[in-house]
């Protein structure tokens, strides 16, 4: 990449943070090949909110209840949710999700966040997960942060298709389609006529 | 069931442990409809260790070590091992497992079990998932043992496909193949042959 003006990175990043509000400075920093630093008196610079502040704005103007489970039962925290319809959530990885001697995040970890997040999206008072198709697409390490995007592709009967995609930054980390069981067919909005 | 004579039920239990060494006292009671207790005295009286030491004997028979991650990475409690070929664990469902509203196991921990399995299973120092299906049977409760076995279907270059399976007693309550991808081929035991 040339080596862009200040004012160039500045309008570059406020419209790769309008596209993928999530990246956190890290790695901004790593796309701009800037120092945080740097990344920090841009965002103060243009009135750019740190990433928590601009999720939460994110999630006050949204946000429906998660009905399935508690809400300090899903794996991750939820910052966008629309029963049966989608959900967003993120988790950061720390020590305690990686395997200690290659600093890798461990599948079940994503898998989990993925697996509540597929739960999470079904306006339902029972809902479990009865099986899933899953692809892990790359390895995760400690400090990365993965976003997790949840949309409901069918309801036919008691069964809800979801499908979730897990990214870092850009990049696709994860995915799965969850087949998720509901116990009071009555409550979906049918999104698959006929059946 | 007819009640059986003390004899029979004795005969029985000998039989059936030999089939299913996992049971619990639990589980037995529940079979014979009798109490846990009559489990036990039948136990002392036929010299039938308890579970823990069933399962101990067993381990240190014959037990390959774990290659692919720590001994206590593995989610569960690894109780037979041979690299490559199978392995066993157990997972005793506790409280902090399960969903508070319903008690039942939440789907992460069966598949951490399962997942964490098939690459313990792997005779190689990296493995890592690549993808899986999955299947939840039924749900699992607090206090539920869950025994998953694994086996190696094949490897065909850095590619092994693992089946696993979760059984509560005589139940399967879980099952999943995965596809693990692992650093060092020439370490793996060609199963398939002519790739």
């Amino acid at each position: 990449m040339p080596k862009l003006t200040k004012k160039e990175r500045q309008n570059q990043l406020v419209a790769l943070l309008h596209k993928n509000p999530f990246m956190t400075d890290e790695e901004l920093a790593r796309h701009f090949q800037v120092s945080v630093q740097t990344i920090r008196l841009d965002r103060l610079e243009k009135s750019i909110p740190e990433l928590r502040e601009r999720i939460k704005s994110v999630a006050e103007q949204n946000y429906d209840e998660v009905r399935s489970l508690l809400m300090d039962e899903v794996i991750g925290e939820i910052i966008d949710l629309h029963l049966d319809k989608s959900a967003i959530s993120i988790l950061d990885i720390r020590e305690e999700h990686v395997f200690t001697r290659n600093q890798i995040a461990r599948g079940h970890h994503l898998f989990a966040q993925a697996n509540s997040l597929a739960v999470a999206v079904i306006d339902d008072e029972l809902a479990l997960t009865a099986s899933a198709k899953i692809r892990f697409h790359r390895p995760v390490k400690v400090g990365d942060r993965v976003v997790a995007k949840a949309k409901v592709l069918e309801t036919k009967g008691d069964r809800t298709k979801v499908q979730v995609e897990s990214f870092c930054g850009e990049e696709m980390v994860f995915s799965g389609q969850f087949t998720v069981f509901r116990s009071n067919t009555n409550s979906a909005r049918e999104v698959s006529p006929g059946t």
